[in-house]
């Protein structure tokens, strides 16, 4: 058993916004970040949380990413917004352009919001459940560095290119999902190799590019493969399309190539778009909506995306986070707060 | 080998044309349905080809379907239009609605339209095409009668539920795909059955709930599955939200509910989005997604999803119509055209 330290979501919080603004980020970005962090590990959604602690600090130290960012929100067009992140990481960008992307969706219906010059290093529900609390639909997506051959190839091309969605609920935790495109993470592949698993047919292929279910062949130069097959590889695709071409920001391969290799997340660029149900289907929307839920909950078997994450939040119970980590992000402070 | 029959697209048309006019459509409406069957067989893409013209009369003839519908756009906000479809089938009220989401899209960067109150019984391709062929990125999705498990249940919820995407290459064709949410959309599995095929296994579940390979087992009482396991699945209730709860239309199982079995559509709605790369990432935009595409056209084995559509397209060569069905659709008309 790994050992585990207890942490409440304010410790959490503490030694992120500490470990970040020791680093070089002044105390928006390191706020911006730590909360960011501390709502993954209180979620329970750890790879998100403290553990990308130390990326964020080696992308500081680096000076690949500015912890001063001072992330602008102009208009583009009437229902299209930029945040330009001044080269920091992304969730001051987000939190400063959210709110104005609400507000363009309230009044034309539909928006979206391009999130360029940015460092993203986060799990996507954060910003798609944000704007579902503004009683608005919500996308989002991000491309990231090549790891996953499209279908029929045998070359990585695509990143494992997330794609989340949420939808409001009035008075509940809306509905959110946040899924890789890839077949499986490669993280989970390395840990199923570790563990002497065998992994399903489809997650990814040998360094020849032959398909495989050995995962230690997949990790040692193979490639993941898109969940689904060509389905997958083709929505894997139109993540590239929508998080780099339409926004006018780097595609996997460009962030890759610029990339300083430090561990931390490349520069890379982030697709929103925000649906106002009161403006497309008028009032009465959320009650509709409930009637499928309710159907959906009936059946014998199913469970909505999220159910899960939420549940863990409810709870609201301290985070087991792992010791060595806490340990080594403690160590990347120079005045680490208190156990 | 099954007996078919060569026709041309003007012979296609013509057929499909006369038909839907002699069963109630008025000229514009059967205009609008015969293009996109034409469309549809010179694409090689014939399960929404004449496949669908009995459908299509049995939903005149019973009366569900307006053939003389007068589709009405209307605007609800800056970025959000309504098409409202007066009961007739889709392509009237898609012809008619998206030359005005294609203005809103290039005015205001993004721009969203209901489609309600109609019809849909073809591929979703030639919408998000359409508006490519404006410069626009564009996503539709539309729902249909439950015939999908979600992941872990036994009992159909979803429809087949497509998504379709369409990336605007200036000078060539557009990038399209065109994918149900099930594994396999009910046409296919439909003409599988017809002619005397197995499906892959996952494909769906017979009506006990047990897994099958014979489509029709499938289609008779059964049930799809939706393609890539929980994450199709997610997929496919965003597009019941999409295509009913945003638009304020039915659901798959709403639908299902209202129709009266006749064959034909049922009436639903439909999801249509546009996205301006010119507002959202300036001009060179195109340049810079043809580098993309550079990279995914050297890869081997890849193929650009919608490739061989296009390919079947430009090749021009005349549809092979099975034979049974050109006499089935012929005895639908009260004077049949030559052939």
């Amino acid at each position: 058993m790994t050992d585990t330290i207890e942490m409440r979501a304010e410790q959490v919080h503490a030694l992120a916004h500490t470990c970040l603004s020791d680093n070089g980020c002044n105390e928006e970005n390191a706020a911006a970040v730590a909360d960011t962090v501390a709502t993954a590990e209180r979620n329970g959604a750890k790879s998100h949380g403290l553990f990308r602690i130390p990326g964020y600090v080696a992308a500081l130290r680096s000076g690949k990413v500015n912890g001063a960012a001072e992330p602008r929100v102009e208009e583009l067009r009437a229902a299209a917004l930029r945040a330009d992140g001044d080269g920091g990481f992304a969730p001051l960008a987000l939190r400063r352009g959210i709110p104005e992307l609400a507000r363009r969706a309230e009044k034309c219906g539909a928006a979206a919001l391009a999130v360029v010059r940015a460092h993203h290093f986060a799990a996507l529900w954060h910003e798609t459940e944000a704007l579902a609390e503004h009683g608005l639909a919500a996308l989002a997506c991000t491309a990231y560095m090549p790891a996953v051959a499209p279908a029929g190839a045998r070359a990585a091309l695509f990143g494992t290119n997330p794609i989340s969605f949420a939808w409001p609920r009035p008075g509940r935790e809306p509905m959110v999902f946040d899924m890789a495109t890839a077949a499986m993470a490669m993280g989970e592949v390395q840990i199923a190799a570790r563990d002497g698993k065998t992994v399903p047919p489809g997650t990814g292929l040998n360094a020849k590019g032959e398909p495989t279910t050995d995962p230690a062949r997949i990790a040692d130069g193979g490639v993941l493969l898109p969940f689904g097959g060509y389905k997958g590889s083709a929505l894997a695709l139109m993540v590239e399309l929508l998080a780099a071409a339409l926004i006018g920001e780097r595609f996997s391969f460009e962030a890759a190539e610029a990339d300083n290799r430090d561990g931390g997340p490349p520069r890379g660029g982030e697709f929103l778009l925000a649906l106002s149900p009161e403006a497309l289907a008028g009032s009465g929307w959320d009650k509709h909506a409930e009637e499928f839920f309710a159907r959906f909950d009936a059946l014998d078997g199913a469970r909505l995306p999220g159910a899960r994450r939420h549940a863990r939040r409810a709870e609201n119970v301290p985070a087991q986070v792992n010791a060595a980590l806490v340990e080594k992000i403690r160590g990347l402070c120079r005045n680490a707060p208190p156990l």
